[in-house]
């Protein structure tokens, strides 16, 4: 079952959430990363991050984390769908595709159907999900260089 | 000279927008869309597009739009250029470099250091310049496929 | 089992040809082009190509094509793997990485460490393995348009 | 000026072919290396690299190199450019692209209509003139890791 992510889920949101940043090879994020995340999630404040979970009673089998931002050639703006994942234990059963569609409706919802996402090129898993729910863009990414 | 859009550009800016319109297909903008493009970059609201121009008097020869957006990794959030042209007359002359370079420094006084942007992976000139003052991102880029 | 193709696999060979054209889109390859195909690879000729099989005694299940070809960088030339295929019945048994490696040990004993193929870029399956065993050239390719 | 290698264009061959190397990022080939190519261009040997100058009388202004080689989808065979370079002195009078057309006549001369090459993603100089005259593969090359 698809839901907006709850103070309840506090624990179990975690849980997934490292096992996210770990696939990124980020495996000591500080414990107020994971805080500061959530409390950004729950607070219902226009322009910040919404978060939808996959679950199974108290347990959660995915999650995906999404904002929408201004477009300059968009009046309605764009919909970025920055962190999705699902328990390693629940893989193959739709739980990435059901949240990804989720976001598309809420995205639906507010008028706002561009939705977007990055992902490593090497993500194979992912990518054979996402080629038949969306496609690749033909635009590449640069970014500044930091430090 | 490097400078905030202002209202007396409109003409030139929609001389460069267009140029910049057409650099990716779109050669038939209603007119509309440049009222409005031009209308938010100067609105000053908050969480909406900036316009920086550089300008030889009244003469534009490069335009870059710009946004902040919220990141859930970053509490700073990011900054996305999205729009960036240089009169075909005034190439090879820095414009462009110059344009970055003053969205980076506008990212750095704000406290968001992280700024992006697209462009097509054919697009040779452009590319030079940003392998110098960035660098590609190793994600790649989903997005919905829409109507 | 990993050995030379021989002229009693002619069925099986193009049982398992044909499924990999299919893969690429070839449906309705003449029946000469695999007559030819199955020839050269058996022909002995110095400079043509060679075939390995996986066998099951007298079931295929896989198959490997590949040639020697000069190289100005490399006196003793490079080792091209055009082709490698696996029956959709016996994936995930190794049996491609038996016959990349097959190829790997003929190339060395040829004195041709250097051993190339191209794939398409979606090809998932194919690429878990292939980054394993061998690593993506940084080199791109352009090839004359043709009719 | 377009013709065939000769014995005489030694000095000024290796004079482009040292800078073509440096380009890469190979500064230091041994003398060898380019006495063992010039030979191997001269040879004549049926199935080793031919080579084509653009010569200005005794100076060379560019030169390619190309070899043909067995491939099993087709039976007339492929053709490999491996080497293109122009003298920075001389570009942009369409040396390039004359170099690459008549590597084409010569293929076709010899009944082998499909060219191919590779190149750094990031050579854009060389891009600009392959989009026009030759279209980028679709798929990607794998190479073993060596040494």
């Amino acid at each position: 079952m698809i839901r907006e992510l709850r103070p309840e889920d506090r624990l179990e949101w975690q849980r997934l959430y490292q096992g996210y940043q770990a696939f990124y090879g980020f495996h000591d994020r500080p414990a107020g990363f994971y805080d500061k995340a959530f409390a950004r999630l729950l607070s219902g404040q226009a322009g910040d991050f919404h978060g939808l979970v996959h679950a199974d009673g108290a347990r959660l089998l995915g999650l995906v984390h999404y904002v929408f931002h201004p477009n300059l050639w968009r009046d309605e703006g764009v919909c970025y769908l920055q962190d999705l994942f699902t328990d390693p234990q629940a893989r193959g059963r739709g739980v990435a595709r059901a949240l990804i569609e989720a976001v598309y409706a809420a995205a639906d919802a507010r008028g706002v159907p561009f939705v977007y996402w990055l992902t490593a090129e090497d993500n194979y898993p992912g990518r054979m999900l996402y080629d038949r729910v969306a496609q690749r863009s033909p635009f590449i990414r640069y970014q500044r260089r930091l430090g």
